[in-house]
């Protein structure tokens, strides 16, 4: 029997405050694989910032998470900012990761059309995210549910 | 003589209400060349909304242009956004511009430069903008002036 | 029978784009009430731009309409913005009208009502409104449903 | 010799954040002025996310002090907002405290008339605040720089 088979024992929902435990460890390991701020980790002071954003209405910063059986195995992080080409926002999933020990369960397929929905009943009429070119497995499941057309980021740090 | 020789001629200054004669024509050549919104232009109800929220302080979308004998020769969009990892909002310079008749001349390494100043001022520790992988042209500028760090965007449109 | 029995007949929702026609002339009304703008009317464009707002995901400004029989018999505009003493917005009830021929029915109450679980909703703990001292029709309800606590407002114009 | 004659020997500028051990002692006394949070002080979590944000250029939160002789002396915390009735954000002035001993020197006018300048400068056209109609001296202030249209504050906790 195959992993995809069957229904998903995992479900998709809002991050709630008392999941903190259990989404840390996943947010050290998604910052940990792409190596932020050199080989350092990630300043807590971002960390926390970045947690409380996610509980204040105010700002447009999100997050959900995969949950099986009480463990959470999965999160996306995603914000609404403004585009000079669209009247309403854009959403831009910035973190996306699932536990190795779930993978090619489709976590990360439900988590980016959970995100989709959120942003389609917000009014958003477009969802992007980045990826690193050579990511060959990540892209495996995003060319099947996106596209992409061939644009690149340049960045500056100031 | 080359086109760089010399002071430039041109001047790197906040976008005006009363510029929008000018800029117009190179906001509508902009889009063509992207080609977006299909074949269709961008509807006249997004260029107004955009233009508006230029000048609405509570608004993170800014503009630039560079002004050369009172004609408006290039353009430069740029907005503030959230990032989870940082504390500070992050920079996208969304649209830059240069009319083709200026090109070499450093308009568009100066716009670059007077949005990261912006940006800095405002506290912005990124500034980030995408190409066309293929745009040869611009990424001859973009990699003296950048970092490509090998991602690229998927998007889906809701 | 008194005003106030059965079920009212009327019900409170969100403002829809559908709603303009019947909108506009409560929100003239209202207006011509409170004399905004000197003698004349509030401008065309303010109208323009709040009705946008009221659609736009990414603005704090809110509309919720009383509709009875098909008809928008009352009205209430609220915003979200920061306190220096709270974590969360304060939620401003800035503007509440009921057309005269429904006064006494319980409509700018259950507007007031519902205003304040579209606050907690957002996790808002404190909805505010401002009225004329002398305004007494109005303060005998406001009197039932929230506190006075002595504060007057000065202003400038600038 | 009057208090007020001669220059001012005070200075008003933008909060710092080398300024926390100075503003403290200033916030506390005027939270305790006010009572807020019933009898109890402002929990410092509060304090905490209102320092943050004075110094977050994508809050609407800014703070000026006056300073004399390197001693923090007066404070004025202002924050924007929207309005149905305007275009531009309106700015509301909610919290401004002189020390005891520095009253009637002019700390408080040339505190507000910073506030204005700085809000002015956004394109803001609206500049108001709240007091308690009982608090006399300040109303005296009050009442040479501003005007008071007769409205009051009716407030929920929610």
């Amino acid at each position: 029997m195959s992993a995809g088979e069957g229904a998903p024992a995992f479900v998709v929902r809002p991050l709630r405050r008392e999941d903190r435990p259990g989404w840390q460890p996943l947010w050290d390991g998604y910052n940990a694989f792409y190596g932020r701020a050199g080989e350092t980790a990630l300043p807590d002071a971002i960390t926390e910032s970045t947690w409380e954003r996610f509980f204040d209405a105010a700002e447009p910063v999100h997050a959900l998470v995969a949950e099986e059986g009480g463990r959470i195995v999965g999160l996306a992080h995603y914000l609404f900012h403004r585009s000079t080409t669209r009247l309403a926002d854009v959403c831009y999933l910035q973190d996306l990761f699932t536990i190795p020990e779930m993978r090619g369960r489709g976590v990360g397929r439900r988590l980016i059309e959970a995100v989709g929905e959120a942003a389609r009943e917000r009014g958003c009429g477009r969802l992007y995210w980045q990826t690193q070119a050579g990511n060959e497995a990540s892209r495996a499941l995003y060319d099947r549910v996106a596209r992409h057309h061939g644009f690149i980021v340049y960045s500056q740090e100031l």
